[in-house]
């Protein structure tokens, strides 16, 4: 079974941008920043469209997926398994005086960003999709970026 | 080298969705979607834009990839190396009642959706791309979401 | 803290496609990309709106991380473990005469490509953030997408 919905009538873009700032009190954590998108929707009036979100820092993530405390501790263990913080000279990275090289690593399979549909003004979501910053170098300030482009 | 086309030109905005349904009968499977995302694209009459085109459900990917039957046993393979289900009770979430914890990880490598650029009202594709749904917990049906805007 | 701007005039919708091509000498490697983008975003004139940047081939990817020469040889060795390259016969899709089974998995993990938001004629970055090819199949000509829409 399939439902579509076309627009033929043609609109001018609009868009429209907000900053968020998070400080994480520890090295990682995931907070749900879907109300702060949605607030960020209705600001912009956007009706048809495209919102983007993500991290504008390369040791965090935005992703979409469950508000489930114990999926989130799961995704702690399982990060730390494929790229394990210690020993912090494994990395070279770190030999720069760093010793987040993990992060920049657990970013990548956690994605840097999320594309959302708008339609008639809201996020096109399944039953599920919330969407949550990640964060895997934590206890400093950090911004996400919210683009929305449409009508 | 480097080729380029500019459209100077400016257009009205036009929008489109429509929502595929898919029952993967096993637990996990891979379905080539790129003939519904070529026919959606042509219902909505949109010539330069982006598609995109995501899972609706957190435990299932949209992602670009090769045809090749081979391939998608060793993805399958690989991703229960990565994100093994058994023993169920290795994640926290599946105390919930779930036996799906694997899933939420499968999916945050394979990615939650993907965008294409439209051009000349085509997918603007390489030799190779096709659009894939992954599912990971399947035996239910699901939906995937095309959201195209563009003029 | 969150600063927000919104532009309530509307627009006509421009867009704009480019290719850009490499050659990697060796199976893998990285190549900041970020300058091409930055040309390619003035040569389109957009001020507000979005850029797809993608590998248009399948053992490839572009994503966005630190320009950092330590850390690319993390990702060589970290990707290297999650997807090894040896020995070949472990994967199906090498029994098809190819040998790069593994570099279909290594690009699912950095992805397929990136999406930037462009906020006054520029790419809208934070701190760090840089582009980058991100080859695993090497030692042939291959593209990568630049397709722009905006005003």
């Amino acid at each position: 079974m399939q439902r579509s919905h076309i627009n033929f009538k043609g609109y001018l873009l609009k868009s429209y941008r907000k900053e968020l700032w998070l400080n994480i009190p520890s090295r990682l954590g995931f907070v749900n920043i879907t109300p702060e998108v949605d607030t960020a929707l209705r600001e912009s009036g956007v009706q048809e469209g495209l919102t983007l979100v993500c991290a504008m820092h390369i040791t965090a993530s935005v992703f979409i997926n469950d508000d489930e405390n114990g999926l989130h501790q799961d995704y702690d263990n399982w990060l730390e398994k494929l790229a394990p913080h210690e020993p912090i000279n494994q990395y070279r990275h770190n030999e720069t005086g760093e010793d987040n090289a993990d992060a920049h690593m657990k970013r990548q399979i956690m994605g840097r960003g999320v594309l959302v549909a708008i339609t008639d003004g809201k996020l096109d979501f399944g039953p599920w999709e919330q969407i949550f910053y990640g964060e895997f170098d934590g206890r400093r300030r950090k911004r996400v970026l919210i683009k929305i482009i449409g009508e």
